[in-house]
């Protein structure tokens, strides 16, 4: 059977989760890999309509997507998260409960986030228009010990997903083969 | 890839639906099938946490664990689910967005569910203590066209259990090697 596994992105609005999620999931699916990428805007509409953003809402998301993730991972799949998930407390009992677990920090200064501000959030959190946001009005709790760091700010989408496909060599998630075949 | 599927039960409290699905479980795991019983105390602890029993939030619930079939069953993955999920509707929402969908219907008069009353349920809900109890006061609405319907007040679990059996053979999920050297 294949090795599941779950790689659960973590990280501030605008820190690349997305961007570095959705090129791995492609070059794992590449590999033949089954592969399913959970985001915050697929899980708030399958798994959790109805929750906000107070803390007890945010844990229950978190508690959701980590029932899936156990579930899917235990059958051979591996599970790509990408959701801000912003409490450490809440990312370990995932931990706990999965049997393969890489946490992958999406690290990145707030001036950062804040200057390049994509979908113009920051903006209006700042000027108080979105109450509870992570990182301006909601705390964002960063991991103590991630398997992987990226930085957003200096490295490069692709440099992550390399560093992400080392651990998943070491794992024994996917194969020197596979890695080599689909890199170019 | 292993073919996955989803083998949805529906019935009435009392109705059979953890007997024979419980059953149904062992056997295809006994055969080195991946399985995952869903039954509905699971998913109101993991998924639907806060949800009720109004229309509104029977409805949502089962929409959970239709996504959550629908990732499954694409992973090969035989989800087996038994959960009363009284509106027709609801179950044929799933079964579209489902590949290989097979709907159980555990079938048994009323009559006998009143008279059997395992959990003392239906007494409670004669009285009045319970509302919102399906088939006393509140509907349920019978598959129209269920691949298998048992009647589970003249035919054993394990009669059942068979002709599911059987169903899985033509689909292709089992082969007749497995279900042969697991029949004794």
């Amino acid at each position: 059977m294949d090795t599941g596994c779950t790689l659960w992105f973590t990280g501030m609005s605008g820190s690349g989760k997305s961007t570095v999620s959705s090129l791995l999931a492609a070059r794992l699916r590449e590999m033949g890999k089954k592969v399913e990428l959970l985001d915050g805007d697929v899980v708030r509409t399958h798994l959790c309509r109805g929750l906000g953003f107070t803390r007890e809402d945010r844990e229950e998301n978190i508690r959701r997507l980590g029932f899936l993730c156990e579930l899917l991972t235990r059958n051979g799949v591996i599970a790509v998260v990408a959701a801000i998930s912003p409490y450490r407390g809440c990312r370990d009992e995932v931990r706990k409960r999965v049997s393969q677990f890489v946490e992958i920090y999406m690290q990145c200064p707030l001036e950062v986030l804040i200057e390049r501000d994509v979908k113009g959030l920051y903006k209006r959190a700042l000027a108080g228009e979105i109450p509870l946001f992570t990182g301006i009005s909601d705390p964002y709790e960063a991991p103590a010990a991630a398997e992987i760091v990226i930085d957003s700010a200096s490295e490069s989408a692709q440099d992550g997903v390399d560093r992400i496909l080392c651990r998943l060599l070491e794992l024994g998630v996917v194969s020197r083969e596979q890695v080599l075949a689909t890199s170019n």
